[in-house]
């Protein structure tokens, strides 16, 4: 057996507790499978002074991430502080600047800085993995990066945070409101320190970002993601996607298409029946399609201590056992700049919009989606509630294109109240 | 870029042809993400001037596979002849013997020979890879040999004989008698040339013991397998469970207990709402449950050109890429001698008996069931039919072997008319 593979921890949340958990109480396992006794040499966390559940005496401690991702006596550095800027990156950073591999947890640092860091760990012959940043303890990386490496990918979509899921999970399944679902999964400490992470689909883009960059060898482009959040969406719809046979999901889909790539972050209706549909509460799912493979559905926990640090694990026995990957599955040179596409492959519709009780009012609305070239599949009017009524639409297949122009020409109809609710239904 | 990874292929089947098919239209993907150019140097298979869809001519020709595997010219021999012994095996050891690294599709061969040629593989340097022999185009083998390194497995299930997926399907769906089914996949083409090793399990349980043999760290002990076919189940059986809740799928389950590993193949009742449960046709699954991960699972074709060969292209890409991985996971001098262990965890069992129509005949089955200890969930007679009357009884959990007892004391009653059908109820 050959030297030890000597692991610096940066970040001793939960995810990083369960990684020294794992290192303690598998040393056997882990030599076992990877050829190499992996330990751990130090760590860093900004308070020494609190319990994680796990003793730590037997390594160094640094307060400074940067100074552990330096030190002589480490192989890998391992990121798990999180944030997009600021220690984090400047601790990653140093390590490769010092030759170190990399293993990290944090999709926003990826997802911001990816290209530059991949590019880095290059030029120092070094390894940047991160498995544990997108769906948890699904290894999707690996497969996509690896197993599924002999396809063109047509597209990869997936249900990546968890935390939306369990809120629309229970609006659905418990009847209560968005913001009631929200207070709950908030009180649960689903919630990020700032919500809008969540439910606002950015965490769920990064993710998506990062499968993209490796599915089409583009270089990772977070900005180009066409985020939508949950926020919107009501217990009516949930309702009325269920009686059409739907399920409404965050669902993130990224395709190349001739104009470039598309990629989306947008609640959308799925078949109730498909995988997806039938995915509740808290975990993740990840469908990649292959022009060779056809689809592929992985499914697991999409957080936690035991997947994160799971995925955590798979990254770091790889170095152990000599695999040297590129971070995104090709040279970071070689990928080729990401040119977004708007989203504009045409798919059905679900709209649903508040009708003024005037006259005609339903007619114009069909006059305006007619004039944009959208043809309706069916509609709904639902009795008036004051002075508005739920009118609920879903086309057949049109663009968002399209749509936008009919959305924007609604206002001056004179009979819409507020601006209508639009999600697309995703075949799969 | 450094030299190119040169080929050779033996067998042209439909996956060769496909392998073949992907090496020539994707080499500039296949380049970009392995970082060498992947060639095909020679092919050999038994007919010479059969069309197969796609050019061989830039490609040396070989009639004997061994002859092909010893070649110069060849870096990676890529055996999709089939087959657990005769050419496939001799040419796979002269290609180990020769130092040339292995990808293979064979699941016989690894679940007779895995272990001695492991071994050879090992002693040689050389790798011998296998993702395309377990459930087709699931990357699964690299999922439980790298990205799941890090978990203690503590149970892999899979459905991964379509064949039989789509017969139980259609009787289900179609209201087809087994007979007819079998049928009807046969006049499709799914059934291999001795259909026992679809319906009869052997298939299934080949691919089930590689995976133990990575999960656990074992040896590869398909003898153990504990296999039972789908020839005895009934479209009563089906509906009869679909009406409690379940489906019927042709279920590999394996698990390490304290007394050995145990490898089971059978027929089982699973929850109609899991993954397992909802999975329909050809379509492969695989769960695997780990200590840190939870439950993983991955669906996807198991069988078929296209994703045969995207399995066997990753192995390609892997080598490709210079990862080098032992077979199993871990070296396999490593590997622990499997010890098999009868299937006795404890689990609800459904059973169907014909009962003579006798006054007290339902008592006496009752009765016997209570002496092996055997708690009663429910029980259903049904009509008389001639002389006969079927019943269903779902136990409440217990063990095959108090079961075994069971049935092998329901004879002396006098009762009872055949081999009763018993499904264990596998809690997924």
């Amino acid at each position: 057996m050959t030297e030890p593979l000597r692991l610096g921890i940066a970040g001793l949340g939960t995810v990083g507790a369960g990684v020294v958990k794992i290192v303690r109480q598998k040393a056997q396992l882990l030599a076992d499978r990877s050829g190499r006794h992996v330990e751990i040499s130090a760590v860093a966390a900004r308070n020494r002074d609190k319990d994680r559940g796990v003793s730590l005496s037997d390594y160094a401690w640094e307060d400074d991430a940067v100074a552990l991702a330096t030190r002589d006596d480490i192989d890998v550095f391992v990121e798990l502080m999180g944030g997009s800027d600021g220690p984090a990156k400047a601790a990653t950073e140093a390590a490769l600047n010092a030759g170190k591999d990399v293993v990290t947890a944090n999709k926003a640092l990826l997802a911001y800085h990816g290209q530059s860091l991949a590019e880095l760990a290059e030029t120092k012959g070094a390894v940047l993995r991160f498995e544990a940043a997108v769906a948890g303890g699904i290894p999707i990386i690996k497969a996509l990066t690896e197993g599924l490496a002999g396809n063109d990918i047509l597209r990869v979509m997936g249900v990546m945070n968890g935390t939306c899921n369990y809120i629309l999970t229970r609006m659905e399944e418990a009847g209560l409101t968005y913001q009631q679902a929200f207070e709950e999964a908030d009180s649960l400490g689903f919630l990020e320190a700032d919500p809008e992470l969540d439910v606002g689909g950015i965490d769920a883009g990064h993710k998506l970002a990062l499968l993209a960059s490796i599915a089409y060898g583009t270089q990772v482009n977070f900005e180009a993601v066409e985020l939508e959040g949950i926020g919107r969406v009501t217990i009516e719809d949930i309702r009325q996607a269920g009686d059409m046979g739907f399920r409404i999901k965050l669902l993130g889909v990224s395709r190349m298409t001739g104009r470039g790539l598309e990629q989306t972050m947008a609640p959308c209706l799925v078949p109730a029946t498909s995988p997806l549909g039938q995915l509740s509460g808290g975990t993740n799912m990840v469908v990649v399609e292959g022009d060779q493979v056809g689809q592929i559905v992985m499914r697991g926990a999409g957080a936690g201590e035991g997947p994160t640090a799971s995925a955590v694990m798979g990254d770091i026995l790889d170095i152990a056992r000599g695999t040297r990957l590129s971070t995104f599955g090709q040279p970071a040179t070689s990928l080729k700049p990401c040119t977004p596409a708007r989203a504009t492959t045409s798919a059905p519709y679900y709209l649903r919009m508040s009708l003024l009780d005037k006259p005609g009012a339903l007619a114009r609305v069909a006059t305006v989606l007619g004039e944009a070239g959208i043809s309706i599949n069916r509609m709904r009017q639902y009795r008036h509630d004051e002075n508005t009524a739920p009118v609920l639409i879903v086309t057949h297949k049109t663009t968002r294109a399209a749509l936008d122009d009919a959305i924007s020409a609604l206002p001056a109809t004179g009979v819409v109240s507020g601006e209508p609710v639009v999600l697309r239904i995703e075949q799969v």
